[in-house]
């Protein structure tokens, strides 16, 4: 997905508040203010919005001479999602469709972001998640590549969404690599925070290298991208994710929750809704 | 009021908003995003927000060759409140206190606002706010100040929000110089959208000669100046005014709703509240 003029707004807003999050020295953050101000001017529109999010939160590092801003913060988060990880267990076990459920879950998970949408009430929204329709549910198509493979990647998007993940990763009962991002960038998972949620007992955990907040193909390493061009099935989870592969080929099922109005129109859906998409070129097995 | 770092997300956030009503030309609107980004750097924060955002929409209007982007909404606004005035009117005639009705009246025409703000329900903010507790209330200095004089000059806001002035300039039955922005910037009032609410009809029209959204002074002309400092009772409508002359002293009477976090903070209540605020070193008079 290309980045759409309306990002601009949002990369100032969120270099505001990730320098608030850092520091209370309004030179520094008028600094970095400054800084991605001239940055706008460079931007690639054709480069997907995580491209672009890589460079800036690069650049706010550099100046705030910062490595992991969200640190605490994913902690928190996945301190507390671990803490609804009986009841989630308990939606699954006691529903229907238990893998629908779980996918469900997963997509709950995915309002835990501090980039696009910070403004979110996790537990009520869970709620509304399990009930709510899907805008786009290729859950037929996802159970045709579930039935085909052993094997599944399995994209992992922020800390705390990890339990979440687990949770589907649990039902999908497969030999599953989860993969985490290179460096902490926003406050997406890396290898620590998804060992903390707990996905090393269930799946082989792998780093795609990347420092973007996304699944940016050239900026992941070599084991990665070995990994990557050999996948029967691939599960995306989140926004960063899908506007990184979106216009990728083959078998990728994109599971989020939509939170800003630019992806809602790229996809052709509302904002707020929850989808199971899949990649284009992906072709019906049975 | 000093400018707050989180007024630069909000000036790029409008520089969109404004470029997109004004063309569907990306490249255009892209030009207008890097030029603003670049000024970023060169605020003054010592300056007040309409200092800043005067040279923001100078840029833009620059860029995109045009001289009143808000003409039409502008147009629409005053015919939305015209078509309400029969009701705001009687609003104020079936009242206990018609004065404070009044005074409410015109602070509910200041909703209508395409800078901070634009995603405002008239006529159900208009409900609210008559019904609504003000967080500060200087009506009995106010009714001293009116008492003590039979000159006021009343410092305009918005196209439309002029129809409400109309309203409490009726209810105060003196002599009334009312303020209009010397050109169109936003959807600020101009002397041609005084005349098109009826103000002519009650007040004497004058134009402070300002391009800024706000009352800035170093950029008012000799005629406002004169009459400014010899007013010895001024009504200042809105945001962009307070912001222009909340450090000033003398008898100034903030009529205002707070449509934005910053400046509660500034002023000390919570965003979405009334305000009857009067300048500092306003002496009461009995």
């Amino acid at each position: 997905m290309k980045t759409y003029l309306d990002c601009i707004p949002c990369f100032i807003e969120q270099s505001l508040w990730v320098s608030r999050l850092t520091t209370t020295d309004e030179r520094k953050i008028r600094k970095v203010l400054d800084e991605i101000g001239m940055m706008i001017k460079d931007i690639s529109f054709n480069s997907s919005p995580p491209e672009i999010a890589r460079l800036v939160y690069k650049k706010i590092g550099e100046i705030l001479n910062v490595y992991d801003p969200y640190k605490e913060i994913k902690e928190e988060c996945t301190q507390t999602a671990l803490k609804l990880y009986p009841f989630l267990k308990k939606e699954v076990e006691q529903s229907n469709d238990r893998l629908l459920t779980a996918i469900r879950v997963s997509i709950a998970g995915n309002v835990i972001d501090f980039g696009a949408n910070r403004n979110f009430e996790l537990e009520k929204e869970i709620d509304e998640i399990l009930k709510k329709d899907f805008a786009i549910c290729k859950y037929e198509e996802f159970k045709e590549y579930l039935e085909s493979t052993d094997e599944i990647l399995y994209i992992g998007d922020n800390a705390g969404e990890t339990v979440f993940d687990r949770i589907l990763i649990e039902e999908l009962n497969k030999s599953i690599t989860y993969v985490v991002r290179g460096r902490p960038v926003i406050n997406d998972a890396t290898y620590e925070d998804a060992v903390k949620a707990g996905l090393d007992k269930v799946a082989t955990i792998v780093s795609s290298g990347t420092d973007a907040p996304g699944t940016v193909l050239e900026t992941t390493n070599e084991e990665f991208k070995k990994i990557y061009n050999n996948a029967k099935f691939i599960i995306s989870k989140g926004q960063g994710n899908y506007e990184a592969l979106s216009e990728e080929r083959g078998p990728i099922f994109f599971l989020l929750k939509v939170k800003c109005p630019v992806i809602a129109k790229d996809i052709g859906v509302k904002d707020g809704d929850i989808i199971l998409k899949v990649a284009k070129d992906t072709k019906r097995i049975n």
